[in-house]
């Protein structure tokens, strides 16, 4: 059974704060599970991290970006992800291909056709069982990762795709929720306005929910 | 017309001494020529080619390698090839298209006709007028690399691509050899075992040649 969970959703939504709670809810319950994040989630892909936030790098190509972000999700499958999944281990991911589609293909737009085509080769066609799609303005999400970003005490710390206009927000958001449409299977959209213990009750249920269910195929 | 021009051939094969003496020879002539290489011809380029060359990353999969050639190369081809062709200079390039199909698709194995598909994103279907072919017996051509890194005085030096084993290299060289023959109008095939004097003037014919053709369409 697939028990491969991605969080996912636009700068500021919380989701990053959502699944560390939901890995310690995993462990709390004692279901085996690895916590990772893209693009990070190898130490080939955090230096391939490192060249994507840098704020320097302002004349990153749209494919350059995405053929980088599909570089380090071939490593991440492979090293991590596939093995973990096949010792039966959750697997919660902070965010995976839907983030390619909402950033480069809705935020840049790229041709998803060819996205599609690539995630395939990249991912090997390994798609998410679960999808919590954390949804908020794109003005409030700016806003609390501005403030995260003067917490960290760096005020040059807000990396390239927090630096993108107003309009870039929207369209990844509008691509978010259209996915979450076409795909309700999948998908658990997650109002992320309120505080971090309203929202962890709603991730709570449904992690625990889809856990819980009788067993599939697939 | 497209004077885009490319000089290939596996370690040790002495393309990057040659395209050196080739950049001089256009200068001399008063050709409007720039030499550039890949993946290190963009600043976003080179920061790739450190995670690619890094001999650390043995766990690298051959997916994450042949994705992180075609992100340099995006930007390689929009930041420099391209505007340099269209201000009509002449390019010549250490390495390009062919080295990926040699190299990953031959001698990594992978999928030629997926590269296919992936090297025309990230190529934007740009391909060279002339490619200079510098064909040399492996356990030759690793010599020469050995003496090289010797001479740079650093005993660890050896890349993820020298330190390959000896099956792996004479695949990459009859993977040139097969896109030469599948392709003889583009290729020239050079023996590069002779002397840099000897194999200088060989490329410098075949340059002058090109170079003076007739102008035709494409």
């Amino acid at each position: 059974m697939n028990r491969f969970i991605t969080f996912e959703g636009g700068e500021g939504s919380g989701k990053s704060t959502q699944i560390r709670l939901a890995a310690q809810l995993l462990r709390e319950n004692g279901i085996p599970a690895i916590l990772t994040s893209e693009p990070s989630g190898t130490a080939i892909g955090r230096k391939i991290g490192a060249i994507l936030f840098d704020r320097s790098h302002d004349s990153m190509c749209a494919e350059t970006e995405v053929l980088l972000f599909f570089a380090a999700r071939a490593q991440h499958v492979r090293e991590v992800i596939s093995p973990a999944l096949a010792e039966d281990k959750v697997v919660l991911c902070d965010r995976f291909a839907d983030a390619t589609f909402a950033y480069q293909g809705s935020g840049r737009r790229l041709d998803m056709r060819m996205l599609s085509v690539l995630n395939d080769y990249s991912a090997q066609s390994l798609k998410p069982a679960l999808t919590l799609l954390f949804d908020l303005p794109v003005e409030a999400g700016l806003a609390r990762a501005r403030r995260r970003d003067e917490k960290l005490e760096n005020p040059a710390l807000a990396d390239r795709f927090e630096r993108e206009e107003i309009d870039f927000h929207n369209r990844v958001r509008e691509g978010y929720l259209r996915l979450s449409r076409e795909d309700p299977d999948r998908f658990r959209l997650i109002d992320a306005s309120g505080d971090v213990e309203t929202v962890r009750k709603r991730v709570s249920e449904h992690l625990l929910r889809f856990l819980n269910r009788p067993a599939q195929a697939g």
